[in-house]
């Protein structure tokens, strides 16, 4: 059966998920109190109501504990957010995603029981901060506090080096898992590998490790 | 030498970088227009100043050419944000990336020359998305727009089967390049690794077959 999802709140973070969900072919009910956001999201959700989410009839109506997953991205106004999830919880919603402005309404939210709290602006805050200090890491994957999978771009120092010769694990103790040249992709690469400038490296290890890495090999200063 | 960073716009989306430049040891100049949110950053940044940066007197005189990177983070007020990159452009700094509200306000930036746009709402909007879907898939590195790297984990229908029996490759055309049990590392395990459930899979390949084998092999319900 296919799932429903149910987002509140159609500003930029709201109206990304209720895109993305609906461009994966899921059904997708959109809701916002404000006519004309609702309005623009009529031909791209699966439907799209005019509610105010803090009104618990109103939800109740719209049938919303039948749905697998809500997501609340309300913003600015930090007690509809609240108010909107404790309703959501209380009719026995068995999913529920939402935005939080800052810590305190991380804190509430978290208290509430929703499943999941997001602060959009302040995770991707720290993403590009690793992605400008290290120019030639394009992005990271957290495995745990305490390990990561990054996305580098071999630079001219490793252009022509073998894998042997970089002796990445040795030298920093993370591994080369994989790779992207041009649109081919190499696994598990073998030692005897030669490294071309440009060459998208996958590399997974400790992040103090990775950090070494990053700064030794790959700071072109 | 250690690079120079200023961050202009103390919401959400600068205080984030701000605070993660600093831990890792960047220099940091902080700027804000508001009083108030320039004085919560005094004991955090490495310089916090007030300053209205739409005027192109006060960017000199804080010396803003010398900067290595500039991170323009003013949100709502759109016309202060472009104008703001404008004069850093005319004013000759090397990096500049800027916070974008929507579609618009991203084409004037790339006009003017920013060197990288973001948008934290949209692009975090998506990535939600596609964990919500897959509930498995913990998170995803975009290799190019046909290829990624995603993170996912093993259900209760892996459990026990090494990597021959799962065949991934030849089933879906991708591959498992690394795992992560507990707090141990696995290297591009070999081919008769018996995978458990909760094991942590890092998997390559291209996007529609990331998708088949999501699809096919995660799927709880
Ligand atoms: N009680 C409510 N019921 C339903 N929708 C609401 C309610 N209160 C606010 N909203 C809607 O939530 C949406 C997001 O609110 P917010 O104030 O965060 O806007 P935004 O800043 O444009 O969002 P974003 O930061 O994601 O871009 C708005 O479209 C708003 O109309
Ligand atoms: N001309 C300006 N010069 C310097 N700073 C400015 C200027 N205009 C706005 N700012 C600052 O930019 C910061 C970010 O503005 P915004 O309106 O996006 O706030 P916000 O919604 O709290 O941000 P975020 O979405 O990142 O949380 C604010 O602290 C604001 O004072
Ligand atoms: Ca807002
Ligand atoms: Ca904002
Ligand atoms: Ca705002
Ligand atoms: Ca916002």
């Amino acid at each position: 059966m296919k799932k429903e999802f149910a987002v509140i709140g159609l500003g930029r973070f709201g109206s990304s998920i209720c895109r993305a969900l609906v461009e994966k072919g899921m059904e997708v009910l959109a809701i916002d109190i404000d006519e004309d956001r609702v309005n623009a999201f009529s031909n791209i959700a699966s439907h799209a109501v005019m509610a105010d989410t803090t009104d618990e009839k109103t939800l109740k109506e719209l049938g919303i504990r039948n749905f697998d997953h809500v997501i609340v991205a309300i913003g600015d106004n930090i007690q509809a957010s609240i108010l909107t999830s404790l309703i959501l919880k209380e009719l026995g919603v068995k999913h529920i995603t939402v935005k939080a402005q800052n810590d305190y309404h991380e804190k509430v939210l978290s208290k509430i029981g929703a499943d999941r709290v997001i602060h959009p602006e302040r995770d991707m805050g720290k993403r590009i901060a690793h992605q400008i200090v290290s120019n030639n890491v394009l992005d990271a994957l957290e495995l745990s506090d305490k390990h990561s999978v990054i996305e580098v771009i071999a630079n001219k120092r490793m252009d022509g080096n073998t894998l042997v010769e970089l002796d990445v694990r040795a030298k920093y103790g993370c591994n080369i898992i994989g790779m992207k040249r041009g649109e081919e992709i190499i696994v598990s690469p073998k030692a005897d590998f030669q490294i071309r400038e440009g060459d998208l490296l996958i590399v997974i290890g400790a992040n103090n490790d990775i950090e070494r890495f990053e700064r030794q090999l790959l700071d072109d200063e």
